[in-house]
């Protein structure tokens, strides 16, 4: 006979649907929430259904927010005229790390990619269009994905935002920082020389 | 600034605690719950509910279990007379998963640990002991992990059960298949030359 007790073989069926979770990696943690005290495990319930239910779009860029505006837009002190073009909140995260960039951003929630059905008005470029339309934007950076889905989406996007007259420029590509040239792939590798600078 | 949105902080935080899952992992697969379906969200946190209200022990052999027994005990076609004492019930889907073992099993939550605070009370050895005084067993055969605490543990439980005068044995030792003996540890080699088998 085959071993199964229906409400454990539930919870590690749906955790297995989680991504990079495989049928081992899901056993061993639905025995840890099933051992989880109840307090934790509330916690742990709770925090999903509060992400759920709490968080919507920021009004201004579509980033994630846990009001009307995300962190960036609501902060006073970023620099406005400056927009980054990302795919999803992940890259705004990922992009905040650098401390670096200090203008604002504007999150599509995918890409264009009529092989998955997703057109552009799937995407929030509308709301690029009107928000480059009513304030005083110098610049567009385009910061999609290097994939052929992301580089299709930023092009179409200069396009669309050609007439406003703004500068769209888009992320530098080359080897990564610690990378080894040895291992680079042959496109990243002429992305790389095309992008050359001069060492002053 | 800091990017943070508490809602999503506070999910990736928790999804942090899960044994095996790192911040980039957390990162991820917060955004996957965020992003599922409103149906595919209720049937995860209904089947995490579900698990931790409805699994409790078997009366029998303390296994998981949805009911008053477990699947095995249930089934009727064990062999009640052989009962095999494991750690952890993920131990009991890993031998059920051999499609070798007929006989019945014994689970101890756990083992004899001192340093982590876990004496023989907190383990359901009283239960083993009353199931062997009560039943016709003709062999236990200890199946605990080969570490320190679950040797000790076998040990402590082959002396209690002595004066049952039911045979206690142990699983073998050896070089997993597809093992390589140039990268097995010298007490595994050790093991396995001691219990070398003829063959016939």
């Amino acid at each position: 006979m085959s071993y199964q007790i229906a409400p454990l073989s539930r919870l590690i069926e749906q955790l297995e649907r989680l991504p990079g979770i495989g049928h081992k990696s899901a056993q061993r943690l639905a025995f840890h929430l099933l051992n989880m005290p109840e307090k934790a495990a509330e916690d742990f319930i709770g925090a999903l259904k509060d992400a759920r239910e709490k968080l919507q779009e920021c009004t201004v860029c579509c980033n994630l927010a846990d009001g009307e505006l995300c962190p960036v837009c609501r902060a006073g002190n970023r620099d406005t005229g400056l927009i980054c073009v990302v795919e999803d909140p992940q890259d705004v995260m990922a992009l905040e790390r650098t401390r670096e960039y200090t203008g604002t951003y504007h999150v599509l929630h995918g890409t264009i990619s009529p092989m998955d059905g997703v057109g552009p008005e799937q995407l929030r470029i509308k709301q690029l269009l009107t928000r480059v339309a009513e304030s005083d934007v110098r610049e567009i950076i385009m910061a999609t994905n290097p994939t052929v889905e992301g580089e299709a989406t930023a092009m179409y996007l200069s396009k669309l935002l050609k007439p406003f007259g703004v500068p769209v420029t888009r992320l530098a590509y080359g080897i990564p920082v610690g990378g080894d040239l040895e291992y680079a792939d042959e496109v990243t590798l002429r992305r790389s020389l095309e992008g050359r600078s001069r060492i002053e």
